[in-house]
């Protein structure tokens, strides 16, 4: 495995640490040189918000935003700022970690109101913005979690647990990608790519028919639309561990989109590039695979064509294979699940199905 | 710990064969005796469904329905559940797992239509009540999975992992409640009692404070409304092990609820038992709580309030510490979640809140 590049969890806590420490020691001495307090940063409104077709991902542009103590306007959000770069100092430095509304909660603790959590979700992003981190990076992790069960050992680095090794096949229903896997290094591992499955079904029979050892992979449970920390943990898989990423979400435009996520992110998290896995392939099912295995499918319904219709004029989706199988999707007017392939017997789609796939689809291009 | 009384997981599987097996033969004798096959099971109309005060869950009464092949309208439903009990024999036999909705595509490997999955699910049930076990028993599993964090080794009983033990505290984010743990032998726990709690958040949260060391406690994560696998594994836990249970959700009637079917399981599943833990106590967050602590709060909403008319009805609801809290929800019409401890510092639930309730609950009679 390769790896030796990537930036080891205990360094990048340690440069997060460094980078708050910085925003502070910056606040001062403008208080110092007898100056209001301020910080500049990239503005997230929509006309600065881009499609970057070479990063694959949406990015911000040029304008910035300019927050100082000496706007009264600005002086709530920028006290506000300034208390979650201390918080999440503190979060950090003890590795502890919160949740969206936690930290809404938190804050009163230190007479600090949030009208409402929107307003302190808001803030985040700005701290976001302004470090060049996820959340995830200052321990501030989403209520959701999934799993994932494959031949990778990896190492602790959270407190109680700091050099502890887990290999990821050691519970065979999957273990959950929180944040001790989050910030954990990878050791070791046999596999040569990830198979993310969007369905609980689905992967559960994935590993009863040893999928991790017929098809060399580890075995990512997105449990829908991917929490963060998912998308987050398959980016390191694929750019720390050199895998490819496989997606199999149902054939509908929700599971495309689904796929689409991981890839190339959300315009929501322009300001971030670590949510990102632009070489990740959406392999399964198509709608083509509907018609070429005959499977049991649905009439696509009004808020399906809707949706699909949204992802036409979305420059995400401007790849071939997207606007091959939006088009066809059009033309049938059906979808499919997962599970539909059990109707050729339960193991059809990885005795028959996930062997041509994954030959298809090694150099399928987008 | 106890234990020894408790039927091993080889051993149930093994009945469970026997009693789908037992099901097949005697069909059979009936046709060679020349009469039509038929099968007579308890209704599960909704007349036939009564709340046991000393069972603590809804039972069916003595009214049976006879389904017979001689019956031209019985035929389909007949013939379905033949089927069911077939393929869930190979499920079982095979050791494979499947879900709801696969079961419903499986059927079309065979020839069998359902016409939509509230047919077949309805069959499922039928096949628990033949056989008064749940579908989890004859390797029907949730799409849904939770997850469990504490000391607690459990030797595996599913193929490739057979023999092989776990402790539940290897992975600091919880491992997956799935099939193989839900099948697992429980073999050697320090822990006196068991956590469950509502929100992920928390469950890492109560991880991070090592609730598990200082407590002795196996802490499960319920994610919302517990899967069906994890009220199975709960029940375990308290059955087999004699592990008291709390239950911690937010304070509003949709938390309270959550504990409820944990406690007393839902009208639904009347014709099963192993899916209740009469014993189980709902520990918080109580609507007291949040006067007691000074919480932050929410206004009760319209949808909130109609609910909580529908649990003064509900005979599950006749215990003491239920009517005090649902009268107190009513008089102060106002709601708290989980987090909002975190208004007096991250650790203070764990610090203050739990150990407090704790010594108040473990005799708070019901």
């Amino acid at each position: 495995m390769k790896g030796g590049s990537a930036m080891k969890s205990r360094e990048k806590r340690k440069d997060v640490l460094l980078k708050l420490e910085k925003f502070g020691r910056e606040l001062c001495e403008q208080i110092e040189k007898g100056s209001f307090p301020h910080i500049t940063m990239p503005s997230r409104s929509i006309e600065n918000i881009f499609y970057n077709p070479d990063l694959r991902q949406y990015v911000l542009g040029n304008k910035t935003v300019r927050r100082s103590a000496g706007n009264i306007r600005h002086l709530r959000p920028f006290t506000h700022l300034v208390w979650m770069a201390y918080f999440t100092h503190e979060l950090t430095t003890n590795q502890k970690t919160s949740t969206l509304r936690d930290v809404f909660y938190s804050a009163q603790a230190y007479d600090i109101s949030f009208q409402d959590q929107d307003e302190s979700d808001s803030i985040i992003t700005d701290l976001e913005t302004v470090l060049g981190y996820t959340r995830e990076d200052f321990n501030v992790f989403p209520e959701e979690s999934s799993a994932v069960f494959g031949d990778l050992t990896i190492e602790y680095t959270v407190p109680n647990y700091e050099g502890k090794r887990l290999n990821l096949t050691s519970h065979p229903d999957g273990v959950m990608i929180g944040p001790a896997l989050t910030s954990a290094d990878f050791v070791e591992t046999s596999a040569d790519k990830v198979i993310a499955i969007e369905k609980g079904g689905l992967f559960t029979r994935f590993i009863e028919e040893r999928v991790h050892e017929k098809f060399n992979a580890i075995l990512v449970f997105l449990r829908g639309q991917a929490p963060r920390s998912t998308r987050y943990f398959i980016r390191r898989l694929n750019q720390e561990l050199g895998l490819p990423v496989y997606i199999f979400t149902d054939a509908d435009p929700w599971g495309m989109h689904i796929a689409m996520v991981i890839i190339s992110g959300s315009a929501n998290a322009a300001h971030v590039k670590e949510l990102t896995t632009p070489d990740a392939k959406w392999a399964g099912v198509w709608a083509s695979d509907i018609v070429n295995y005959k499977l049991p499918n649905d009439k696509l319904e009004d808020v399906d064509i809707k949706r699909l219709h949204e992802l036409m004029r979305d420059p995400r989706y401007k790849g071939e294979i997207w606007q091959r199988e939006i088009n066809l999707f059009m033309k049938n007017q059906r979808k499919c699940e997962l599970e539909a392939f059990s109707r050729y017997g339960l193991t059809h789609i990885v005795d028959a199905y996930l062997p041509q796939r994954l030959k298809e689809v090694g150099d399928y291009g987008e």
